[in-house]
């Protein structure tokens, strides 16, 4: 449990904790009086699919915990093919570091895990920030096999994070520059890198997103009992999880403050990390009960 | 064209502007090296109707000028009933005291009119701020009869103010709690005040409603013409202009950045005037070509 305090995500050393059954890959750097901030990760990405643009900046004021949940990256088991089995391993794996309470940043995927788990344990999260992501019963989540999207993942002269730069930032000229800086921040670290996601990660995340998509009982009330203060960000032409659901969890969220970006797409927070970062520090760094900052 | 530089909405002296065969009564207070502010005003609202928490702050950086439109307040002439009508007033008002280029903040009805001089004559603003407002062929736009908003504004029991606290802030004690707040800081100036705006105003005001209506050509086209940085912000609980609309705004406008607020209506900028201004300053304060602040 020994803490990397001076590092980002390009040096911090992977550490790994045995809980649960599982030893699950994590990364922890970062000091200051706030208290520890949880990133939830994408689709199929790993500790190495975090900016250090964006996780850097905010280590500085807290400790961040970068975790890969079962399955992805160096984690043991299998990927569970529900948002409320990654949810009980992010559980498993605070409850496992000995946290009972930190802040969130919950991105794509790891934004419904985070959302599922609040649900479990309200305790578990003081407050969270929701980067491109749905609720329950959400709009158009995560169809890949759409036209738009498609042509642009199978396109074969997009290798590697060129796919990343294809799908997680609109066409214009000034989204695909700051594409390029993000695939230069992520490929920074040379070593202690996770292995990338393989088609069986892809396909139990999928099956996740599938069932996701189900409302249970009336859409969206779930929502309606969550409390805690919430900061909701998307861009706006996001194709993945369209911008549609950071609308409804703003609406339902009782306590939730929305930031929308122009010209960008799922991955707003890497395209506009200073803006992000400094929105979030703010959002963070209150003590308020209210989500308004 | 004297200038009350160290003043606030609740003491400046109003004055009064001939141009374009008009008198047009305003304020301006204020002093920096921003750009001079605009405010353009709400339905039936006059200078005395401008929350000193969210003028004053706005101030100290620039000037800050407010306005009474045609036929408002004490300014001279009839109340247009197209937007397209305010708009010309607006822009020979700034005309007359010789501002080529200033910011704007542009709330609920004087977000429209905004929007209208920026498509007229775009180099008229640098900066936009739209709150609670609505794109040409927007939703539901001020519909004061339907029910949920008739019952609080035919209350006999709402005398003065009290209407605008039901109708701009939520039910809930906190929102109420602010928007008593509010209506006493509005009622603090004792001196100088504009009269109350008659059901003459009302009524040519709300024409202008029903014409905005009507999309002209393609819906929200307009919109993607203008290239402006524009904030867009507004409550998530808006009934008199659905935050929908915001969400079209920063959808189809080029360059901007939305902001929406948890249990607000229509004043979510009096509700929360530390964090709008705090905002609205920062984004104010960019020079860049971006919105993203």
């Amino acid at each position: 449990m020994s803490s990397t305090k001076t590092a980002g995500n390009t040096t911090a050393t992977t550490q790994f904790l045995q809980a649960n059954g599982h030893s699950y890959a994590y990364r922890r750097f970062g000091s200051g009086s706030g208290l520890p901030l949880l990133f939830l990760q994408h689709f199929t990405g790993t500790l190495d699919n975090w900016d250090p643009a964006v996780t850097d900046p905010l280590a500085s004021g807290r400790e961040v915990i970068l975790f890969d949940n079962a399955g992805v990256g160096r984690s043991s088991g299998d990927v569970p093919e529900t948002i409320a089995g990654m949810a009980e391993h992010s559980t498993a794996f605070l409850d496992g570091l000995g946290i009972k309470t930190c802040d969130v940043v919950g991105y794509s995927l790891g934004g419904m895990v985070a959302l599922q788990m609040v649900q479990d344990r309200p305790s578990i999260f003081r407050r969270m920030v929701l980067v491109g992501t749905a609720p329950r019963g959400g709009e158009d989540i995560m169809h890949l096999e759409k036209p738009s999207l498609a042509k642009r993942i199978q396109d074969p002269t997009n290798q590697g994070y060129d796919v990343l730069r294809k799908i997680f930032f609109t066409s214009s000229p000034a989204s695909q520059a700051a594409g390029e800086t993000f695939v230069r921040r992520i490929s920074q670290r040379k070593d202690d890198r996770d292995p990338p996601s393989g088609p069986k990660v892809a396909s139990a995340q999928m099956a996740a997103f599938r069932e996701w998509d189900k409302p249970k009982g009336e859409r969206f009330a779930e929502l309606r009992a969550i409390h805690h203060p919430t900061l909701v960000v998307n861009g706006v032409h996001d194709e993945m999880i369209p911008v549609s659901n950071s609308y409804r969890l703003s609406e339902n969220l009782t306590n939730a403050v929305l930031l929308t970006y122009p010209d960008a797409g799922h991955g707003s927070l890497f395209q506009y990390p200073e803006s992000f970062t400094r929105h979030a520090t703010a959002f963070l760094s209150s003590d308020s009960e209210s989500a308004v900052f």
